[in-house]
């Protein structure tokens, strides 16, 4: 049974939102650690039936807030939430993290806390988004800056794990994000990692552009994390206030609000279509140990999701794959391979 | 009267589109020179009122297609619609072009006939998007890979003077696109850009992320052109698929189908907003004269709009502006400052 430290005192809405999803994990058969200020969270699992279920409570005396910056959060919080949960799968008391929390100090916790698989050049955030089709993994979206070659080549290397094993996806395509479909267009770097990729065993599709992340088309987009990063954050807020627009719109007469009312179910799947909560949190590959970073807006669906994918990652043994996968790429990332 | 070169073969619909939408900017005092195929040209022109109109047709023999590289229509297609338009400019015989073709052959048209205004390192494509509240201009969209940090603070500068005076936004604010609002996020470009821009007399408001795009509240956005160029695309596909999505939902049933029939209005005014076609295309900023390249997909009042944003780039001097603008900060780019 995978064992999943969850960090209670994460996201928006705390021990209130992420208890009753660790319990309702543990029912699906997940076993947990409810990581956090133990009287808040003994407090939010009193009333809830959890007879027969494998929860642990371990106590953490800090939070870590959304302002603390990582590094701060990493040095003067050594007891917060975020970290006693990412030691339990660190000292091998846990297979895998969830975090709503400061994602920037999850990041930071799971990166120096657990340290990388030998032979991943650097860590990556794979953001899974949803499509009019399958869900598509955009990776890195934002663990690095300035990436090179090698490290965007690892980057599809380990959403390729990640999309078969986690997702279910059968033979993912990895598409490589540029500006401009013929190869040759883009920056030098993406150039030189377009090589790299197609020298590789993934189904590799070649470039990808902005607008194809969202057709379903392509199961793995990879990029730096800076532009994954603007390009994750762009598509919420689009979203979000293509949703605003619609609905002033939509209310401005009364004509319109009888339609909206006949339209009501519609809406409501048009809704869980955009919504993020439908999928988990976006997972920090490349480490030793799962660790799931869930959007600090995380509701109680959201959670669950987060604790089912750590899970699931876990049980299909992704690491071994990866390992799997590392090795057998080792020569095309020689050059730049630390000696871990 | 601004003087404004339409390539008339440009863009999906070609001289059908292109040229009634000439005519249109014509009776609103645009002096309009129709490059392409004179037959097609004239056979357009001839149902249509023209009396008094200041209309002349230039021909071309050739046109550049979806397909053609920059880079030939460039080298062999000399007597190409798109650049004999380009030439009548460079001939000052036109103030400004305008095509919905090819956007790499534009761009590349523009920068080599016409060449670079004294002191600007590297012209850029600012796409102009709708937002909740008045446009956003987001510099640059892909004229430029691998920008350092003097051309992204010349890209803010270029903007500024689009914003005011060819979009009318007094005194608009400037953000640089990152990952974190705080100072010191982003990469090592980034960096060294915010330096330069906080230095200006710009109205800097800092980094920008993301989902601050779509919000309204930044009047001009910086960023690298492979950057802007995926949220652009991003951008667009994304608003597509919403659409989609909810199209498919909304026509799923005889109820919903009722509903959508009542909010028709609504949803028109809702399409409107996020129709790229109220907006005018993407000016190429720093050549010689103006350069606006439309979107390929241009229907008769998005041409409208592009012709009018060339004009009133004309009719409001933004090439002083511009002058004015790089010779006041002449200091901050000095180190990199070509001999031109």
């Amino acid at each position: 049974m995978p064992r999943i430290a969850v960090d209670a005192m994460g996201g928006d809405f705390g021990p209130h939102v992420v208890v009753p999803a660790a319990v309702e994990a543990a029912r699906e058969g997940v076993s947990i650690i409810l990581v956090g200020d133990e009287a808040q969270v003994r407090a939010e699992l009193a009333p809830l039936r959890t007879d027969g279920l494998d929860i642990e409570v371990v106590p953490a005396t800090q939070v870590v807030t959304m302002d603390d910056k990582p590094g701060d959060a990493l040095r003067r919080k050594r007891d917060s939430s975020i970290q006693v949960a990412t030691r339990l799968v660190k000292e091998g008391k846990a297979d895998g993290v969830v975090s709503a929390g400061n994602s920037g100090a999850t990041v930071a916790c799971g990166m120096f806390v657990l340290g990388r698989i030998p032979g991943v050049l650097r860590p990556a955030l794979a953001g899974i988004m949803p499509t009019e089709k399958t869900p598509v993994v955009l990776i890195d979206v934002g663990a690095n800056v300035d990436s090179k070659p090698q490290h965007l080549f690892q980057f599809g290397l380990m959403a390729d794990v990640l999309a078969r094993y986690v997702l279910g996806l059968e033979n993912p395509s990895v598409g490589l994000l540029s500006i401009g479909e013929e190869e040759g267009k883009g920056n030098a770097t993406v150039r030189e990692a377009f090589e790299l990729l197609r020298a590789s065993d993934l189904r590799f599709i070649g470039n990808v552009e902005g607008r194809d992340i969202f057709t379903g088309d392509v199961d793995v987009v990879v990029c730096d994390g800076f532009v994954g990063n603007v390009a994750l954050k762009l598509s919420e807020g689009l979203a979000k206030s293509m949703s605003h627009i619609l609905k002033k719109e939509l209310t401005s007469s009364w004509l319109s609000k009888l339609g909206v009312l006949l339209s009501l179910r519609a809406f409501k799947r048009f809704k869980r279509v955009v919504d993020y909560a439908e999928y988990g949190g976006a997972p920090l590959l490349g480490l030793k140990g799962v660790v799931i970073v869930a959007h600090g807006k995380s509701n109680e669906l959201a959670m669950v999701n987060c604790i089912r994918m750590a899970a699931t990652s876990v049980r299909n043994k992704t690491h071994e794959h990866l390992e799997a996968g590392l090795a057998a790429h080792a020569g095309l990332t020689k050059a730049d391979r630390p000696a871990a």
